[in-house]
């Protein structure tokens, strides 16, 4: 959505027009929706209706004479690519954050706006400070902008709502609910106020289809310490689902109400809302009103990352079914590249992806893609957030790793996994980084630790062959993901960064150590894998993922005896599960694939 | 330092009477002294006055009719053994903290007393708001009302102050506030006002000798963006030392008078002050003053950790003279311990002590031992925070392993190492430990990491060798050491929690695994190790100690191909150092404890 010059200067003049009429000299566009969504609704996509950034964070500052973008290290380059540099002064997310902008360059007296709905506690006081300082004040917005100056503006999402049923889910909602409430009164809270809509879909035992690939429904939740529930939601997203929904005893609201009725609720009472995800709004309102505020990481958001033993055999299932469509898709790739290969019509990124959705769309229980698949040859695959497009499309060919990064909705589960093919003769660099990707791969499967490990502790083991070669990648090791939820599901992280969650069985985590070597090539192989017990007190990952690895590009005799015997018998499982399931054709590859390390030796 | 229960009374009754006169309701009485030190002057130890405590962390809470004392999980059994618990009630530090108590138990109106230069910001702020929430407040202190109640108090320390001459320390005093002036200026700061002992130290290049074994002196500094300095030092301490001191240009001032002067200095002014380090009061009194506080880690501690070429040279010269002496000691003692093994009159924790002293007293730039030494046989060793006694004094004998945890301030630096020996058979237990802590501990020698990692990402390479046998260790894996300064210095640490100082060449740290089984036995290894450049942007730890590392309970068959080589080479290197420099008699001790691993499996 590349906005001409024209275009740009015409929003910016209405948008700066209403400014004037507010009496603002400022105005903070977010990129963030009012549930801090990964990702948003096109209603929401105001940063992009404005400067034209489609990034998946960033944030715009809108002066009288002035327009400034702040965008993180990832989207520098993009950025530069969308928007009108001499309309956007481009800054860094982090380096130069808007804080430290204002801080220096505000005047006495400047009134800057902002949604308070879409704003973080922390963004929202750090904004606040900085202003303050400069004797200049941040003011919540009275209305949505957006609405006035938006010719065209889509619709708020009224996607379809749907049950997850409890026997899926292994807890019926009311369970949930008077869970989540006992910890509330343990605590001596008395209302739990939710907005991020995975955590709601959970309670509630629903799932939705706001947005694509995120099947949750926008909306916002209360829950008393008496487990009762208001939800503020569109009723007409529950058409006729409402009769197989575990809702007889929510009170329904219209989500516009959220804010008046919550602080209503919690007058004089005490309210727990995320420290990270709630939005300032929401305080501001609960303390205008006497409530008090107890701002720490949701119960839900902690209760729903154990999973019940129903889930985990729903993600084992989903597993195998996604298992035979991707090794499918391996198989099918490796022949179309390598017979297309220098010819006029080879086989191409975006063909790949498509042919493997096409492979997952015949499993049962499938339901979409999780997010847009990475399908990236060459030095596409470098970039960590790369998408496919007619003006990017390269072949995949034996000259350079083809990466493959998917995962898909299932009805009982999400995947999330990578694979990095070579179909022709790798360079030394080559083999020496993927040796240590796949070593470090390795070294988190084969780790026993203690229940209550933070993901800091053990990130590095994922790295320390690629450290080794002076190598490393900059990215994280590993994320949650949700069940038939969100692909990105916290709080658990395996990351450089202190997270402070304890794993415990039952934590589902994807496991995703690369390496990138921009303008050149890049490679990365994970697996999603489940936490599970192993002995009094000490756990280990178990992978849920059932795809081969492949092995062009290892140095086999560079593997430790622990690291053959791990590789051979997670090829062996992968074999035996998917054997019968896969096509006929997929088979030989399967096999090929699935060799044990000693054979392979032996034939070198 | 057991007190009578009438002791006790007595004392609690004085206090109590001092704190009606002050309209007070409580008393807190911390452990800390001013500069937050971790051992104390005895002129210091009111909280051991007045509860008979005398653990290095923990504070009281005296109200008129109720007295509770806060101690942490390592001195719970010690706290029993030394309080009466008739007078104080006994509570968890971290699990029941004195805010939790006060936030639950405090009445309306109550005024607790406070030493505002003995609290932190962090503890004020906590205290504050559980006070705050209750009605109560927290009432900064006018005086010190253990100067009106102890009788024969010990005056504060007058220890003499030496020179740490500029050669030694590698840079001169000016060139230092030159360089830390800059980054005060840089970070639009006027005034770094420092209370940390050891950083004073550090800056002026003096030592002291207010406290033993911490060759710092108490004392305040106010250094100004444009180098100035005050020094709030009581100068009987510089005797006649000052012309050999670099403080032409340093501004003496009483100590008495440093809250009043800094607020003088700092009205509208910006002070940075040490987050973690600084009283309470010397921010109020700032702000009083129209001065802004800027909390965060002082610079000079960050100047600090990365040391000069000089004073690495120290560390590793006085390494060489410490290993020799220790090695003398464990031959003597492996000899001592056998031969009198089941006789009448057994080698025993404080005789091994002593001798361990006699040893270092021999070499060239000692001074002093760092810190108690840990000399701990059989069960004795399972408890970390060991000190021989008459009444525990065990035999060394070859039924337990022997844990020996010492160090030493020499002229030019300050070390620190454990060694276990065991001279009689082994366990499989015991074998199957040590070699998981051997493991964990060459672990971390083999590691090769990237400039800026952070402690908490590489804490649990020295732990995975014992969590595959289902073993760990609750106390971190290493901190920094001083140069002839405090033998726990900061910000870095090897732990599980995070610590966000990024590690580069030229920091000093310990490298310390254990395994402990209560009642039955202990063993740790432990290295003092800097951190040296391995090609571009990548580090690695180098060892500084230089003792044969006893394998007695080793299972070397367990041993990588890898572990083999680090552990040959170290052994290699601590023969050829010390070789010239033991006794005659340590000589055969030497050569049977560094033969490479493969001669030891050929005579198995």
């Amino acid at each position: 959505m590349t906005l001409t010059k024209n275009e740009t200067t015409c929003r910016l003049r209405r948008l700066r027009a209403w400014m004037a009429e507010e009496g603002l000299d400022g105005l903070i566009v977010p990129r963030a929706d009012m549930h801090q969504s990964e990702v948003t609704a096109p209603h929401d996509d105001c940063l992009a209706y404005v400067s034209a950034f489609t990034g998946s964070a960033g944030l715009a500052l809108i002066l009288a004479d002035k327009a400034l973008l702040f965008v993180d290290g990832r989207y520098q380059v993009q950025a530069r690519g969308e928007v009108d540099l001499t309309t956007f002064e481009l800054r860094h997310l982090r380096d130069q954050p808007i804080e430290q902008w204002l801080g220096q360059a505000a005047r006495p007296g400047w009134r800057i706006g902002i949604d308070g709905m879409k704003v973080t506690l922390a963004l929202h006081d750090r904004l606040e400070a900085a202003l303050a300082g400069r004797g200049a004040s941040l003011t919540p917005l009275s209305g949505d902008p957006f609405d006035r100056i938006w010719d065209g503006r889509p619709p708020p999402p009224l996607g379809n709502i749907r049950a997850m049923p409890a026997e899926a889910a292994g807890e019926s909602s009311r369970d949930k609910r008077q869970r989540i409430a006992h910890r509330l009164r343990e605590t001596g809270t008395d209302w739990l106020i939710e907005t991020q809509p995975d955590n709601i879909a959970w309670l509630l035992n629903v799932r939705g289809s706001d947005v694509a690939m995120n099947p949750v429904p926008h909306s916002f939740l209360a829950l008393g310490a008496d487990g009762a529930v208001e939800w503020f939601v569109d009723s007409r997203k529950l058409g006729n689902a409402s009769a197989s929904l575990e809702i007889a005893d929510v009170t329904l609201v219209p989500p516009h109400g959220f804010l008046d009725r919550v602080a209503g609720l919690c007058a004089d009472k005490i309210a727990h809302i995320d420290a990270a995800f709630a939005p300032q709004a929401l305080r501001a309102q609960v303390e205008a009103r006497g409530g008090t505020i107890h701002a720490e990481t949701s119960p839900i958001t902690l209760a729903k990352a154990v999973k019940t033993p129903a889930e985990l055999e729903g993600y084992r299932r989903c597993h195998i079914e996604d298992g035979a469509a991707v090794t499918d898709f391996l198989a099918w790739t490796a022949v179309q590249a390598t017979a297309r290969q220098r010819t006029a019509i080879p086989l191409t990124e975006l063909e790949a992806e498509a042919q493997l959705l096409a492979f997952r769309q015949q499993r049962p229980g499938f339901l979409e893609p999780s997010f847009r698949t990475i399908s990236a040859a060459g030095a596409n695959a470098a970039m960590c957030h790369y998408a496919a497009k007619p003006t990017t499309n390269a072949a995949i060919d034996g000259r350079a790793p083809y990466l493959v990064d998917s995962g898909a909705q299932y009805l009982t589960a999400t995947t999330d996994l990578t694979r990095t093919l070579m179909l022709g003769e790798a360079s030394e660099e080559m083999r020496v980084a993927y040796t240590a990707v796949l070593k470090g791969f390795l070294s988190l499967l084969l780790l026993r630790f203690p229940v209550g490990t933070q993901g800091h502790q053990i990130d590095a083991f994922a790295r320390r062959a690629l450290w080794e070669a002076g190598l490393d990648y900059d990215h994280g090791t590993g994320h949650g993901v949700g069940h038939n939820l969100l692909l990105h599901e916290y709080p658990h992280r395996l990351d450089k960064k202190p997270n402070l969650y304890g794993l415990e069985p039952g934590n589902i985590m994807t496991i995703e150590p690369g390496y990138y070597k921009e303008g050149a090539f890049g490679m990365r192989i994970e697996n999603q894998v489940e936490v599970v017990a192993d002995g009094a007190g000490f756990c280990r990952f178990s992978s849920l993922t059932l795809t081969p690895i492949d092995l062009a590009m290892a140095m086999l005799d560079q593997l430790s005896e622990d690291e053959v015997r791990q590789l051979d018998a997670y090829h062996q499982r992968v074999r035996s599960e998917l054997e019968a399931l896969v096509q006929p054709e997929t088979r030989s590859f399967l096999f090929e694939q699935t060799r044990p390390i000693a054979d392979r030796l032996r034939s070198i």
